[in-house]
């Protein structure tokens, strides 16, 4: 496999980009060989959490001397002086790797800083495939792939989420955009609650929960319909998406 | 693996969506082992070009009798009425695949039109990991990964597109928003010409080309730093990113 892959280490440094599973069970079910044999060879991560990143390693190859590893802790209250210090083993001629809690390093997560310090400096830098919860539920919904936007978090705020919603069904409409956001878990049911008083009727509300996980479960109704069904996903990890 | 994997056959018809490699090259290096054991038991696939798709089948498992499976064919000349029968081998207790020409079904890319059919019956779609090139540019790119919005292809009259930068650069500070699009390939080094005459120089433009291959850039650098740069993107697919 080695010789056909276009990811072989590369004899220049890079900064890899390693998704993480997002559910429990074995990593090989999300992730391609590829990234366990690229893993196996960094010696410098840049991190979210250190505990997770080496549960994450030991779970991708078990040969892997933890010890002999540096990591550098990013999260968000990492410093920005800090982060320009951490690609230093770059500058010495080694490959680092980028470990995000679960999912896509710098998508929804942290990681975009050091990307941003690795592109400034000419690095080069190489993504890897994985898992990612935003993109899996866009597969999944049924709505438009050719144009979507993910919105992150909406405000907590009361009064500006109510006018973020407004913002929302104009943009499927003036942008034919399927709109994706997400919410912490436990609130997830009242937003649920919020979508079904405030939206119109006819729009369609996909919620993507759990995805590769055991109860994954991915399912798109209208607004009209979402008003008359049971429903409970509060605690689980849970993908919106609204379209026309 | 089988017994840890949330990603078993499942009992109950689904239906699978399979990403596809963006470049040459062993499959196993872009997809989860997963995705080959599913796709290997699988009899009937919504596929965007038959010849690919057997290709493709055979890349993963050169003992899938290839003769033995059905394809329908979804691309832009299939009639809408047509893409409602697809689904009908689920109505018989089938499972059934969809599998594109590369990258990931449903986005940019034919697919959302049948699993939009599978939701409304009440079936079970199930997005399998694979490589998207929006995805891993933006991971790549060092942009916000908290607020992106994919766009597509944009507009090929001249004025019309003058107008879309316009909204473009209003969008990426209006909503702290990454902007994601693509060309026809033979058109990449004139699309770039434009942007370094039309947008403003402090922009950041990442021009990210042939992800997963063997010649595979991802490099972003401000809109008057790209003024300077000799480049050739012609009739490599190519992702462009845009943000502040």
């Amino acid at each position: 496999m080695q010789d056909k892959s276009s990811k072989n280490i590369e004899k220049k440094p890079c900064l890899y980009l390693f998704p993480v599973p997002l559910s429990a069970g074995d990593v090989r079910a999300v992730l391609p060989e590829i990234n366990i044999q690229i893993v196996s060879e960094i010696k410098y991560f840049v991190v979210e959490n250190i505990r997770s990143a080496r549960r994450f390693l030991k779970k991708c190859n078990s040969d892997i001397d933890i010890d002999s590893l540096t990591f550098f802790e990013l999260n968000r209250h990492t410093a920005a002086e800090e982060i320009a210090g951490f690609l230093e083993p770059m500058a010495a001629g080694n490959s680092m790797g980028v470990i995000s809690e679960a999912g896509c390093p710098a998508v929804a997560d942290p990681g975009a800083d050091v990307v941003g310090i690795a592109q400034n400096r000419g690095y080069k830098v190489v993504p890897l495939v994985g898992p990612s919860s935003i993109l899996m539920s866009l597969m999944g919904s049924g709505f438009n792939g050719q144009s979507f936007a993910f919105l992150g978090y909406l405000p907590v705020n009361n009064e500006a989420r109510l006018k973020k919603w407004k913002i929302i069904e104009q943009n499927i409409v003036r942008f034919d955009q399927t709109q994706i956001f997400i919410e912490t878990p436990y609130r997830n049911n009242k937003i649920i609650a919020e979508m079904t008083k405030v939206l119109s009727a006819s729009i369609k509300l996909c919620i993507a929960s759990d995805i590769t996980g055991e109860n994954e479960s991915i399912i798109t109704h209208s607004i009209a319909e979402w008003r008359k069904r049971q429903y409970d996903y509060d605690k689980v990890p849970t993908i919106f998406l609204l379209y026309k």
